[in-house]
């Protein structure tokens, strides 16, 4: 992409991050529509659970990825939180992953069939992947840069809990308790990252590669419910050896 | 390495292991005698005390590295506390890295000297680095297993912390903080490692490459101890740019 060599302002590349999520993250995808709208039946809700659990597993790999390349200890021991926020602690914590299993328990899925990742589409795992990938072996400020999907998260996430509890007589709040946790620790997070990369970006060039890191990331997000959708809404091509819910 | 098919014994494969660290660990490096005993002068320990550093600067990247590829959360919840131990954490504890700069201080090295890591001897860096590469790049057994030489480190800082209090007079036992806690944190980290290798490898020739692993750790650390004495010891060739004392 062309632009000048000008760095923007501390308000300006925020407002242009901002404008990247109005304009690409996922609460515009179709299948985010009937999802939240009580649109989707039951085995189109699993299908939703098990492969964004494919997502959810990755999402510490994808962490500490990041602080394998993170020479600041300030940034790894602000950044250690999102893994304790997936995997659990001892004080006692369960974690999101646990927490998304309670929600793939409650859909009636089998725990292996999940964990295992068998049945999930080619799609979501290649996306998936990408992600990883992508935050292993670009910049630390694109890598930083990549997580800031999670300023746009909290409406998302409210917007789904309360349509699915309204919606779905087969979920209930205590199957969402993973979405409750993330309405508190994704601003947390996307706080501090927002600052980190604005504060780190010395030239536009670099604030051009941040931006740039955000786009891909709408991407990997977009293209996890391009799969759903194609496999299981319409025209409901579902690849062979991915799940295929039992009924309607 | 030839060797039969057949799987060791859990007792067996820790035997070996603790065979690998008789013969090889790096406590039997001259450095390490003349370090303990009172033989080397400030500058010798200044320039033992920078080296380490970026050893111990990266060893928070080479466990998040591990992390970053272990898919299951129950070796992730275990890892995690090493990086804390290095990094500090909320709680209050400082963390390791904080306790070596506090070693450094008391050896009247500038921290910008130290933590910039431009003084550091190139073969030190070489060995650090390919640590990390190997921890990234192996198998998750091997990247685990090359962790093992902490089964040997309790008895190597006991003898480091009684010989240089009892020797050299610029040293306190404040100055050694980050060894009184490696008495705890080793064993505690070596005792899950060398159990999770022992219950993860299903063959022997995985067992083999466990072994290798620590083989090639046992490698990492002597070499920096070689870059040590070729410098600073004899024949006192020291690299262009490298750390140079003040005087004797």
């Amino acid at each position: 992409m062309t632009h000048s060599d000008e760095l923007l302002s501390p308000a300006a590349f925020e407002a242009a991050f901002r404008t990247i999520g109005a304009e690409r993250y996922h609460s515009h995808h179709p299948f985010h529509h009937l999802l939240h709208t009580g649109k989707l039946n039951k085995g189109q809700v699993q299908a939703w659970a098990l492969n964004r659990y494919v997502y959810q597993a990755h999402i510490p790999l994808k962490d500490a990825a990041l602080m394998s390349r993170a020479h600041d200890p300030v940034l790894r021991r602000e950044w250690i939180h999102r893994l304790t926020d997936h995997d659990g602690d001892e004080a006692g914590d369960e974690g999101g992953i646990a927490r998304w299993l309670r929600l793939t328990d409650a859909l009636g899925l089998a725990r292996d069939d999940v964990t295992s990742m068998r049945l999930a589409h080619p799609g979501t795992i290649f996306a998936v992947e990408a992600y990883v990938r992508f935050v292993r072996e670009r910049s630390l400020i694109e890598a930083v840069a990549s997580s800031l999907t999670e300023l746009f998260a909290p409406t998302i996430i409210a917007d789904r809990v309360s349509g699915m509890l309204a919606n779905y007589d087969f979920i209930s709040r205590e199957a969402l308790a993973y979405f409750g946790k993330r309405m508190t620790q994704a601003p947390r997070d996307s706080t501090f990252a927002l600052k980190w990369v604005i504060a780190h970006c010395r030239t536009r060039a670099e604030q051009e590669l941040a931006l740039d890191a955000l786009r891909f990331k709408c991407g990997v997000l977009w293209s996890q419910l391009d799969a759903l959708y194609i496999a299981y809404v319409a025209p409901g091509i579902i690849p062979p050896g991915a799940f295929r819910p039992d009924a309607a």
